[in-house]
């Protein structure tokens, strides 16, 4: 199976889930999130990591859709807590229904997680729950990191991996893990392929982290300098800052204050470059790179699977835009 | 054993629990919630029904924690919606910490109900699972329908059964009906002890409506009419509104727009008795404990067991206070 195909099934499995489970009033908003799209990356793994594994799709597509339903619950809250008006271009559940319904929705998504998780067959119920309250316990702590990272004047950089290891890895991981888990993988493979995929996760968000000051505009589609724009506390501000003298210190400080974005963004990247704070980043997303291939390399799959897998991450992990 | 034993075995593990399980910055509001106390009377349901059954009590220990995990959790998310500065007398959560950190810690708190649930023993961890879902998805459901209808003029009594049911019954029906689960209780035993459990929900809710006018006020310990002067739609008002004539529903305006609180109260009182809805409530009360009490009959436990959990919710219904 390639992985397109993956998200083919998923697609189909969930509008029949859709359409089967989503009525009535509270589930309405949930229904609203779900049909917005977006790349369907993780349920699409879950159910070809399991395929590769020769696991019954049956039980693939039940830990693909708990996935995708987390995914959105987190989405839902997070929105809420960031006061985003968009999510995919189309108004968030928040803006378009209000805080409360936003809360309440989020919470029967949480729900639908366990209800969905609890129809997995019996022999893999317990270790897929474990597997995923782990990971969702995790999710939270990251968020609750991010958001007491705002309130500090800087980082540390160890704790910047931290927290995008439990904001973004944790879930790639699981869904990694978890189809593994479905098809009877052994625990050696399914903790292996946790920590690819963790480790994956945390090398694509400092990829994402480089690619708003130096990635190429016409395929990145987002505005150039988003984060700084923001004063996002990205991987490249925190190097940036834990290395700059004091006078450097100064242009921060007007550079953090500086009302026009284009003026901003170009007052970034000569502070950036003069710190050589790129080349840095570079170096530690593919430090974790090479540590997750690691992880890859020691599960037992054939070498043509493991390829594969590879050839999946070197395209997430390499792409410019 | 009685049910204030059940209450002193709870609170133990919940000791141990907090002690063990809930370090770090994200739990500490879960562990705050937890310690403002309460009559924990959900998990003493779940361990006494558990023993009555002769149930091992390790894990009805654990049901017991879930099922206090998640009406916490519930209460955690109603306040922000409710904007309650206060719960128990001590600062909610959101008021201590901000809404988004109390977005956060009720997820995780519900992460934590399904973390404590997957520790079962594995021969109950699907039905369990089952029952729970069921009964948290209708929590959510009926607190949607209170949001509901605090934009309708008007109410159907009917509608309003259903809301209380969901909001208020569907918990104390699954507290009654996990205890006989874990002890390996028949399955038309579990199915009457929730629908006993939730009736008596609902005739608790209202009792909790009447005697917010027509109570010892010294007993309740709250404010007369203090649901009047909040304009909340209870069992009485919808009632009176129902029947209210074009002069009445004219006095039932009026009253709306009060703003003298004891006079508010005094208006109200004057309608009710007029329209003689205080007895009505009572009769709608009566049928709901008279039908729960024929749940109670239909299961299969000793006389002194079913007379001891008899005399349990009489007491609760026939409370002054």
């Amino acid at each position: 199976m390639q992985i397109q195909e993956a998200i083919i099934a998923f697609n189909e499995f969930l509008d029949s889930y859709k359409k089967d489970q989503l009525g009535g009033r509270l589930l309405k908003p949930v229904d609203y999130i779900l049909s917005l799209g977006g790349k369907r990356l993780r349920p699409a793994l879950v159910i070809w990591i399991n395929q590769l594994y020769g696991g019954s799709l049956k039980d693939a597509l039940k830990g693909a859709l708990a996935i995708e339903m987390f995914h959105n619950f987190s989405l839902v809250h997070d929105d809420i807590m960031d006061e985003a008006p968009l999510r995919r271009g189309k108004e968030t559940i928040h803006s378009k229904w209000g805080n409360n319904t936003a809360i309440l929705s989020g919470d029967a998504m949480l729900v639908l997680v366990y209800k969905i998780l609890s129809q997995l067959d019996e022999s893999k119920l317990k270790p897929s729950l474990e597997l995923f309250n782990f990971s969702a316990l995790n999710v939270c702590e990251g968020q609750q990191l991010d958001m007491d990272f705002e309130d500090l004047e800087s980082i540390k950089m160890d704790d910047y991996l931290m927290m995008i290891g439990l904001k973004t890895g944790d879930l790639l991981g699981a869904s990694f893990a978890l189809g593994a888990l479905l098809a009877g993988a052994s625990q050696n493979d399914i903790d292996h392929l946790y920590s690819f995929g963790k480790k994956t996760g945390i090398a694509f968000q400092l990829q994402d982290d480089i690619l708003d000051l130096y990635g190429d505009q016409k395929k990145v589609g987002k505005q150039k300098g988003g984060d700084i724009i923001a004063n996002k506390k990205t991987a490249l501000w925190i190097r940036a800052f834990e290395k700059a003298d004091e006078d450097q210190k100064r242009a921060f400080e007007k550079m953090a204050s500086e009302k026009n974005s284009s003026q901003k963004v170009e007052m970034a990247s000569v502070l950036f470059d003069q710190l050589g704070v790129r080349s840095e980043a570079e170096e530690i997303k593919s430090k974790y790179q090479k540590e997750a291939f690691e992880h890859l390399d020691a599960i037992n799959l054939t070498d043509s699977s493991k390829d594969m897998i590879r050839k999946f991450a070197e395209d997430l992990l390499g792409r410019e835009f």
